[in-house]
C-alpha cells in the first residue's frame, strides 16, 4: 500500500537493534486518516470472505482493528489482553503465553471466552507483524475457542524477522500493507511484490 | 445519551465491589456501531471548540478514541502508555504516576513529548470515569507539555465515586454519555440529567 510506505519512509526512523519506529501515525500518536485508508485496503483484501468478527492485540492492535471493522459492516472487535503469566482466576479465559522481545519476557494473551465461541470466523488483525510470537497466540487461542482462521491483517510486516513467512508457509493467508525487507544501514527497504 | 444507557441496563453486569462490567460492547469485545453513535454525540457535544488532538489512555479508550476522532475531522488521536513506575530511560518523556484502583498499585503514565507539544488544544477522551485518577494523570501530562485541556468526553462515569464532579468543581468541562449514580443492590441507576 504506497501511502503507508510513503510514510514509513518519509517519518520512519531506524533505531539500533533493528528496530523500526513509526510512533507519529501507528504506533502511539494516530494518523486516523491513514488508519481509514488502511482499513479499506483489510476490506478490498478479504472481500467475499465470510467473517464474522475481528481479533487484535492490545494496545495499539486495537486503534488499527476498530477503524477497520468499519469497512467490513461494524464486524465486533474483540482484543487480546496482555496479562503477566500467572495471573490467577483463570476460569472462564481462553489464555495463550507468547514471548515478548519489546519487553523482553513471557506474556499471557487473554481472551474471555465469552467473545470467542465455537464456529465463529475470525479475522485477526494487528499493527506490527514481526517473529509472529502474537500470531501464534491468537492462532492458539482460536484454535482453543473452536473459532476459525479466516486471515491475517497487518498493516507493517518486519520480513526479514521471518513471522511472517512462517505463518504463510502453514497456509495461513497473511496480508501485510507493507513488508519491511531490510533496515540495514539504517536505509528502510521494502520487498518487491 | 439513551442508546448507551439502554445497552448497560440490557447488558451490563453488577459484581461485589461496585464493579460494572460491561465487557460485552465497551471494554472487551467493542460493537463499533455504538462507539460510531458515541463519536458523534461527543463532537455534538464539543462542537464549536477550537481542538487539536485527542488524548487517550490505553488500552480500551484508544477504541473509543479512535472512532470519535473521525467526528472531529480525523484528528489525531495520542495514548498515553501504562508503564511500571520507575522505568529507565525516561528522557523524552511526560510521566505522571497515578494510583491503578483495576490493578492496585501506582501505574507510570506515559507520553512522549514529541506528540504532547505547547499550546496544542486536547480533547481527552476515554471510556471509563470512576475516581478520575486517570484523568487527573492526563491534564498533569498536558501541564507538563504547556498544552491546553479543551474538555473531556467520557462514555461511562460512575457518579457515585466522584471523580467526575471534583473535575467540574475545578471548572472543568467532563461531558459523560451515561453517568451511573448507583449501583446498589445490583441495580443500575442512573443520574437525572
Amino acid at each position: 500500500m504506497e501511502a503507508l510506505k510513503n510514510r514509513i519512509l518519509s517519518e520512519g526512523r531506524v533505531l539500533p537493534g533493528d528496530i523500526l519506529k513509526i510512533d507519529g501515525f501507528l504506533n502511539h500518536q494516530l494518523d486516523i486518516s491513514l488508519l481509514c485508508q488502511i482499513g479499506q485496503e483489510f476490506a478490498r483484501r478479504f472481500s467475499g470472505r465470510r467473517i464474522d468478527k475481528i481479533l487484535t492485540i492490545e494496545a495499539s492492535g486495537i486503534a488499527v482493528a476498530c477503524i477497520a471493522a468499519q469497512y467490513f459492516g461494524n464486524l465486533p472487535v474483540v482484543f487480546a489482553k496482555k496479562a503477566k503469566s500467572g495471573n490467577l482466576d483463570t476460569q472462564g479465559l481462553l489464555q495463550s503465553e507468547i514471548y515478548s522481545y519489546t519487553y523482553q519476557k513471557p506474556v499471557m494473551l487473554t481472551v474471555s471466552k465469552d467473545w470467542l465461541r465455537p464456529g465463529e470466523r475470525v479475522l485477526v488483525i494487528d499493527d506490527f507483524l514481526a517473529n509472529g510470537e502474537a500470531l501464534r497466540g491468537c492462532i492458539d487461542l482460536l484454535g482453543q475457542a473452536g473459532a476459525e482462521l479466516a486471515g491475517v491483517g497487518i498493516a507493517v510486516e518486519k520480513g526479514f524477522q521471518g513471522g511472517g513467512d512462517r505463518l504463510r508457509g502453514m497456509g495461513i493467508d497473511v496480508q501485510s500493507l507493507a513488508i519491511v525487507e531490510s533496515l540495514a544501514g539504517g536505509a528502510i527497504r521494502f520487498r518487491e511484490e
